[in-house]
């Protein structure tokens, strides 16, 4: 029995009912030529069939122990597959409604605490010769980025390749489920979190006091702080989840128009369907959203070589104005992509350290107070965390079925009721939103709004 | 705001990850003549169009407030009906096998504490021209029997009517639902619990020497004792359900030509099936398991006047020898009959204050310790709890759905692995198998022992 990283069983101490600590993803699959009405449940069976178990996917907590609380991980000896992975089916007519609605009631319950801490589910009844897959898993034993690249790096780009083995299964095919945490902590907030208060407060004092000539540095550089709205209140455990992808090539076009880039066009798009959407329910705060957008940055090399314990590329956040108060779409873009490169110079030139200890102020509530004294601490805040995971570029295929799209699923949390994540996959942009069912209804309004809020940027930048 | 009886905050203080204290139904239905593709969703439609709600489906739970930590019913002004009725698929082939798994991942979740606490689930995909719903509620809000009931008294036996309102509509058509605790009490197991520990120990000392000079007189009485069992044990979450029908001639053949009452025979059929599921397993003890069985019982009229403030009938529980010991079918049937003619002779004479004080005590490890001081009393333990609830004679219909069958689903319990709830409905017995998923492996096996257990029986009596 081995104790937890305090950075994993942090994800175990902050759930509950309200904020379950999973991430998911949603996987459409096109049936692969003369496959039969009985392909899916066969599907499955074979994966029952595959009784190997990655050790990761064996672990389960033991816990809380000890006087700070900390788990432990204790393998499942007696590992009943047939409940990990399971069959469902869509009812009639099985259209991607009928599937939002499942993925968002499988997304909203909580993972049983006394197994291996993930659920896969594939289902039948999706019209149009498709079928689904949704992978579930907690954050204390896989971050969503690595969760995503996991899923993506099990499949094939060869659909004649007939051995493809699931995720939980070994051997998969790159490396990447080994050293899970090395890439996570590039993008992915929730690790980003607990890393930084980490790192930054396990130096002491000293830290403390570069936190705080940070914070007041950035106070000066950004001209706007977040509004209070109707994202950041107490949520619910329900959840409502809406996806859709749109190409690439639309995102592309109004990015070369706009001498923009492809991620300020996707914020763009988002910030022009998140207005709409306020001003439908009489909710638009008169000063803009801001939005928390985790980057990987390059620390200038050799600022500081007594730092280099902290290891990896730096994280920042980049706290970005979304300009929802700007009726017109160009504004909004420009306006965009003016806070993004502003964001991006305030951690130009500064150490590592420095990109630490800044990007971990806004994160802090999501750390949830496991480390003591933080609270003394005001972070600025943000109304929204928009996340954007490069994905692969080729289609990919499961035993010759080939992935159609690909949607990540994330964490709601207290204060902040709507995730946006975002990933690329041949030549499609995906979008994933996780909102609390209470407090964003109607999610999948969103879905429509991004697409007029694209329309409008093309409309803007091509006239 | 009104503060919740204790009995019923006793149910949200109770419950845990590992035991949700919901009770559930399964009830599966015939389309009906000329039902086209999209009965299913026209039906779950139709459903979510009528708004009203009753009150006690609109309530939710507010606290713990105060310094006993009780619970107080608020009502829920912003009822989302469709988060509580819900429409789902079965995956293909659509079997009453499929439709199990669904509905035992459903019975192993918690309810939201945010909302109202219910779900209703309308699920198609059923083969054999059939679609099913489930039902789910929290104890706090109703009990078993009484949810049971209520299903059942929201039907009509006029396969022609077509304005049959859900349950949670008004009104309903009997009042049952109106004085839910009423009849509840009668049978219903954990609200016994409840009431049963809070009438004691309303009382005072004097009853505290009345339980324990009941509780000797008992052990005196009982020649046996519940050994430890493979049920006896720490719970997950994770939850299995069986279910199935046996036609009430069947069973009331066997008890004409053994004399024996249809409550002894579908107990000697538990005792059979239980016994040959434990010799698989390897888990038989040496000595017989016991059940307990909660009777409605008539106290003696004018035994004690003073007592009146009980109210109702007396709730007795009936310890009872399942003689899983005994290899021969009338052998445990005999011994069935008359351990259960000598539980209810134990109650014989008592006033209502003696009958609820003794079947206080086995319960007691369900009220959990609400009660200070409880803990010191040693109940005589039981391995197993099972119930008997009669239900209609005639078929009904849901707006010319007729019903086929009609299945309970109950609460597996920190010890108390298994749960057996039978009611009867329109000449069969239905089965209802609750059991934690890890502790009670393969629980549909018991299915088809039930059905070997019953043609022993058959053998044995009519030889």
């Amino acid at each position: 029995m081995a104790l937890m990283p305090v950075t994993d069983s942090m994800f175990l101490l902050a759930e509950a009912r309200e904020h379950p600590m999973h991430v998911g993803g949603l996987q459409l699959f096109e049936l692969p030529d003369g496959a039969g009405p009985d392909y899916v449940s066969e599907f499955h069976r074979d994966l029952l069939s595959l009784a190997d178990v990655r050790p990761l996917f064996r672990r389960r907590p033991r816990g809380p122990v000890g006087s700070v609380g900390q788990f432990a991980w204790t393998n499942d000896d007696q590992l009943d597959l047939e409940y990990h992975v399971r069959l469902s089916g869509l009812p009639r007519p099985g259209r991607v409604r009928e599937l939002l609605e499942l993925t968002s009631r499988l997304h909203g319950s909580l993972l049983d605490r006394h197994r291996p801490l993930w659920e896969f589910t594939v289902v039948d009844g999706l019209e149009g010769n498709r079928f689904a897959t949704y992978s579930k898993i907690h954050h204390a034993l896989l971050d969503g980025v690595s969760a995503l690249k996991l899923i993506q790096s099990s499949l094939s780009e060869d659909p004649n390749e007939l051995g493809v083995r699931p995720p939980w299964s070994p051997p998969v095919r790159t490396n990447v489920f080994d050293k899970p945490r090395r890439r996570a902590a590039e993008v992915d907030p929730f690790t980003a979190a607990g890393r930084l208060v980490k790192d930054v407060f396990g130096l002491g004092g000293a830290a403390v006091k570069v936190v705080n000539e940070a914070f007041r540095e950035q106070s000066a550089t950004l001209a706007f702080q977040a509004p209070k709205s109707m994202f950041n209140v107490p949520i619910t455990g329900a959840r409502r989840f809406a996806a859709q992808g749109w190409p690439l090539e639309r995102v592309k076009a109004v990015g070369r128009a706009a001498s923009a880039t492809m991620n300020d066009v996707m914020l763009a798009m988002c910030s022009g369907a998140l207005r709409q959407y306020m001003l439908d329910l009489g909710t638009l705060p008169d000063r803009p959203l801001v939005a928390a957008i985790p980057m990987s940055l390059r620390a200038r090399s050799g600022a500081s070589s007594s730092e280099g314990s902290l290891g990896g590329n730096a994280i920042g956040l980049i706290l970005c104005n979304l300009a929802t108060d700007k009726p017109d779409a160009a504004t909004r873009l420009a306006t965009i992509h003016d806070s993004m490169l502003k964001g991006k110079q305030v951690y130009h030139g500064m150490s590592r350290l420095q990109i630490t200890a800044l990007s971990a102020i806004p994160l802090i509530p999501l750390a949830v107070g496991t480390v003591p004294g933080m609270t003394t601490l005001t972070p600025p805040g943000f109304n929204v965390l928009i996340s954007n995971v490069p994905g692969p570029r080729e289609p990919l295929y499961w035993n010759g079925a080939r992935m159609q799209g690909v949607y990540p699923l994330s964490i709601p949390y207290e204060g902040q009721a709507l995730n946006i994540t975002v990933t690329s996959y041949a030549g499609s942009l995906e979008f994933g939103l996780t909102g609390c069912r209470r407090t964003v209804p109607h999610l999948q309004r969103l879905l429509g709004l991004l697409e007029e809020s694209l329309q409008d940027l093309e409309k803007a930048t091509t006239a």
